[in-house]
């Protein structure tokens, strides 16, 4: 536990909570609780990850780096480190949850690595496990898997990114020859962006438009060679490289396009839908609609996986700038003689801390996360509505987790000045490789407007088999809510009910089930506000009924945010309990309420202006964030010692201990100067001493 | 104008407001405004900065970007394009506002060329400027201006970065040799970050206490060379390189460190303090305090053109983003045959156009702050007051509009997708540079501080000559104040005024006079209590008052960014009428007025919290601003048109009208197989047609 010092120490723990200030958190324990249920896989990856053979390496050229990332593919082969979700009879151990927990800790030696290792076996591989059947995994997952067969995952297009059904490439199938006939209309159909594409690719998994007997079947995917052994393109294939990127250049995107390519009939992926050798089209899925999300929901690893890496991201970048502001120090303030560290300034645990909270708790909704979607792939819950349940919670927390990392990485940057600008402190080029993971795998405000329609379509349902009474009480409840919130009674209540004591606003601003109540009432208050809006939509024309709904737009994707935010509280509520050490506990529930009321302050507004906290609750509610910070900041080095990353995943100088010897140096320079007395008397002083 | 289409364009204009919607905006007057007083320079900056011999070269190599970057800086001397600043009989202008109005358009070229001009020319040659008098002139300036002698400027050390007060480097006068000694007495005290130090650099302006006769005069600089004809260090001299940064690789930053250094008396930079062949000191400033500060403020301009250069590169980023937005296309909403415009997307609007209403502010701002700059510089304005008012000023705009810069890059890099992550594209490459432009020359955070302790030092000299009178009425009103806003009743009256009516809500929003209020009011009351609550601060022992103020300190530099964005939005105000044409400053109106209920909405809380605004006309905000956007949809290209750059500026594919001939390919490609009949029949047509 750190020392603190400084003025921010000031009123640590106030006795009025009643209890026992915790002394100590557990951090050993703490640390397991977080490495969740596939514990081994994430220790098997993070041995990985720390070794200098996995980690990037800085200023490469995009030639030498993309190079290193290539060779650092087979390293993971042939350490076995890659295999752990494909079929048993394969090599692989059918172990849906742990590859992915593994998979994700790669991004701390390097993202692109994480990421080159995503697109060969998450997603070129995984459309071959998952669209394709037991034929295409025998004949093509070996060398997938072996890296024999490198390949990209042809799905966007230069016209299209996350409207997949709008892509333009066609798949003709030719019943003479029993082949399909790959297609780039135009420009815009062009493959782009995918990795593997621009040097290392010999095939791709295309998805295209699937045409037979002149119907137009929607999108498929086709396993697709590209290049012969010598990495030419095949005839008919083209392509060129997507050059350098903001970040992740470790990585060969390019685009491919292809002119009446032909592939047998055969290397259709065709689980969900077959072409038979007279043309003849076949489902086990009738509706066009639910047959492209079943098998674009098969996908769904990625956004899984984005997630987790993101938050693994954040913790670094934490534990890096913490350990650092807990040893720098700039400015006296309490002190003529020594300068404050940085961490007992207020703004700087605001900075830090507040963000801490987050990640801990995107680190267990994303641990919930992973459960559902090995429920899911291993079988054991795979209901329809399991799988729409796992789309909805992988749409709803990637958004708020990879924009929460780019934050807290730019935060964390600042926090540490200049030496955080230093390429060697990781910041800049963990932020720079980051960055594209907002808008890939779906772009977040796509993916949030997919959960808004989610809750809204939830919302129907509820009152769709209500009798008459259930809605007409509905109705009732909500004009009764609108009086109490327009004549602002709810307020006055609660102004006179804490009667000015900020003790007993923040005793109900603590208290779990406000936070709960607080963070659930806004967000179905949102979707009813805005379904009511959008139920006239129904009877207005396409356009009309367009504009109405785009009119709420903006409200509809903050109404998905407050869900997953809501999500995300809830994962790390049900989490306390399972902490078994009671100080760790108590600490931890501080950390979850710097979250819960982090997040009642960033839509305070909201709150005060639909009556749901008094102005005078509202007011005390900055001062209590300050107090919980105040608690935390002596167990801040614990929390992120507890994120489980040695100096060999930081591996950060200015997370080293530098700071704290060099500090240590200029004291006892400057002790020394003043024992021998030969330290130069400040000029205000001199005068002084001369009578000025 | 841009054609509007789509589901956005519903509702563009309401009759309610009784004016006549403006058809046009004037994009060339706009455009002569922004250009400001010193338009000449600008465009001459302009025109530099669009030759591909400046442009940045992506993916280069650190050495080959800083070789580039080197030979550029000579480029810009035989261009006479850097000489504005230095005095007439030097061969240059006196020219200070113009010279900064040049120096940031440098920026859009390559913001490593930018800032190592600035390092340069702005710090190393200004501190020989202003820290010297003529006889440093005559000598040194020549050949700094003629880049002979490339410089660094040796302020910060790894130790101290903000709080110069409390650098280690020293330099202790010898009598004897009429020396003075340079030393670095240990590791911290290095002096580090210096563009030039690595490579380039032949001599150095170094910070360092001034040490005579056993007194220590506080931080002076010295002019020191510190490499021979051949670049190796002189004798004492040591460094080392700072290696790869998070971007502006093309300046070698580096460290220095000193052992000794004998440099001659005259070297001492002496225009505020003079040390005599004896030893003995002397000062035309007599407290060191306000000697220490005179000297930095001399240096103001770095954080001048870094406000300037951040505008220019949120203009740019949105010039881009804002074209692609009007001609990509993406998802169909309110027609099955074309896609919508991404900027008629509500969302996109949020994201693009409130951002483009606080460049604007910004924009209006940085002239002002210009025009006091030079005011300062050129003498014309140059009191006490003047330069305490420009440094203040500076402070508040740099660390908004730098911040800003990075959130406009970020969002528009995303608002792009994939696109927007390409090099290429210039998001990426632009963000990586300025990020470090949120902590240098000063960090963001510690210049906000020194805003907030100015606004409290001035609140209290308010109060400090006041009668009793006046304080009572004072205390008298601020109760009465408080009681309006315990009891609400301030809000329940808007609510009756309003009853109801959003249309008398928007009315009131939209006036000037009550944005104007609404933001000065939360400055000045957030600066009131604050004071009121450090008031006992003077009554405590350092370490408590240090305690107390810490406990405010968040809230300080919240007063202060409020403060700050009270300016921008006085500056846009002050500007509208010189618009001269109706139309234009009405849609300019209508950009202020999104500018200024954007900062409302962001603080909505406080207004409600503290009985500012009722919950009723807080709930009309969002349309309100929902109403803005769409009214100025169909001038967003014109807007960012006005800002003048070209395809020669904003170098970006994306922006090229590239994305606008593939959409027509595609859809002549897609009207052509309708008329052939060729078409494949969508799977759900074709079975609805076979009675399915």
């Amino acid at each position: 536990m750190t020392q603190v010092t400084g003025p921010a120490a000031v009123d640590v723990e106030r006795p009025e909570d009643g209890i026992t200030p915790p002394s100590r958190l557990d951090t050993e324990a703490l640390g397991e609780r977080l490495l969740g249920r596939w514990a081994d896989k994430r220790r098997l990856a993070r041995r990985l990850a720390g070794q200098p053979e996995l980690a990037r390496i800085d200023g490469q050229t995009m030639a030498e780096h993309r190079e290193r990332v290539s060779a650092q593919l087979k390293y993971l082969v042939d350490t076995g480190s890659v295999h752990y979700a494909f079929p048993e009879r394969l090599g692989g151990e059918d172990n849906h949850g742990g590859n992915i927990a593994g998979f994700e800790e790669l991004v701390i030696a390097d993202p692109s690595l994480q990421i080159k290792a995503g697109v060969q076996w998450g997603l070129f591989g995984a459309a071959v496990l998952h669209l394709g059947t037991k034929e295409h995994h025998d004949k093509w997952l070996p060398a997938i898997m072996s890296l024999e067969v490198p390949g990209a995952f042809a799905m966007t297009e230069t016209g299209h990114g996350s409207d997949v059904a709008s892509i333009a490439t066609t798949a003709t199938f030719d019943p003479d020859t029993e082949e399909f006939v790959i297609s780039t209309p135009h420009r815009a159909a062009w493959k782009d962006y995918l990795g593997n594409a621009a040097k290392d690719g010999l095939a791709a998994v295309v998805f295209a438009k699937l045409i037979t007997r002149g119907v137009d079947h929607g999108v498929h995917a086709f396993y697709v060679p590209i290049r012969d052994a010598e990495r030419n393109f095949l005839p008919g294939v083209g392509g060129e490289d997507d050059g350098l990127k903001g970040g992740l250049n470790g990585i060969d995107n390019g685009r491919l396009h292809f002119d009446g390519v032909r592939i047998p009939r055969s290397n259709l992926l065709d689980r969900y839908g077959q072409v038979h050798p007279d043309g003849r089209y076949t489902s086990p899925i009738a509706s066009p609609g639910r047959r492209f999300f079943t098998m674009l929901g098969t996908l769904v690893q990625g956004r899984v996986s984005l997630d987790g890496a993101a938050v693994a991201a954040s913790k670094v970048a934490l534990a890096i700038s913490v350990k650092y502001a807990t040893e720098r120090r700039q400015f006296h303030a309490g002190s003529a003689l020594e300068e404050e560290v940085l961490l007992d300034y207020q703004r700087h645990q605001r900075r830090l801390l507040t963000r801490l909270a987050t990640t801990y708790a995107a680190a267990f909704a994303h641990e919930e996360l992973l459960e559902k979607f090995d429920g899911v792939f291993s079988g054991a819950h795979d209901t329809d509505g399991d799988r729409q349940d796992l789309e909805t919670l992988a749409a709803a927390l990637k958004p708020l987790s990879t924009w929460h990392a780019l934050d807290t990485l730019q935060e964390c940057r600042e926090a540490c000045g200049g030496a955080g600008f230093l390429a060697e402190n990781r910041f800049t080029s963990l932020r720079a490789d980051l960055d594209v993971y907002a808008t890939f795998e779906g772009d977040n405000n796509v993916l949030l407007q997919l959960v808004a329609k989610r809750l809204l379509a939830d919302y129907a349902k509820e009152f769709r088999n209500a009798d008459f009474g259930a809605l007409a009480r509905w109705v009732a409840s909500q004009a009764a809510d609108a009086t109490l919130h327009r004549t602002g009674l709810r307020q006055v209540a609660q102004t006179f009910a804490d009667t000015g004591s900020v003790r007993k606003s923040a005793t109900y601003l603590k208290d779990e089930d406000t936070q709960r109540q607080l963070l659930t009432d806004r967000v179905s208050s949102m979707v009813r506000d805005i379904a009511a809006d959008l139920k006239r939509a129904s009877r207005l024309p396409q356009s009309e009924a367009a504009a109405l709904f785009n009119s709420r737009q903006h409200d509809l994707i903050e109404a998905a945010k407050a869900h997953a935010e809501l999500l995300q509280w809830e994962a790390f509520t049900r989490a306390l309990p399972s902490i078994d050490d009671g100080d760790t506990r108590q600490i931890m529930t501080w950390v979850r309420d710097l979250f819960g009321l982090g997040l009642v302050e960033k839509n305070l507004a909201w709150y005060l202006m639909h009556g749901r906290l008094s102005a005078q609750r509202a007011k005390t509610l900055g001062d209590y964030i300050h107090r919980l910070l105040l608690r935390l900041r002596p167990f801040a080095q614990d929390l992120v010692d507890a994120f489980g990353y040695g100096p060999e995943h930081l591996r950060a100088p200015i997370a080293s201990g530098a700071e704290r010897r060099r500090q240590e140096e200029a004291a006892a320079y400057a002790a020394a100067l003043r024992a021998e007395g030969t330290a130069p008397v400040p000029e205000k002083q001199a005068r002084a001493g001369a009578g000025g």
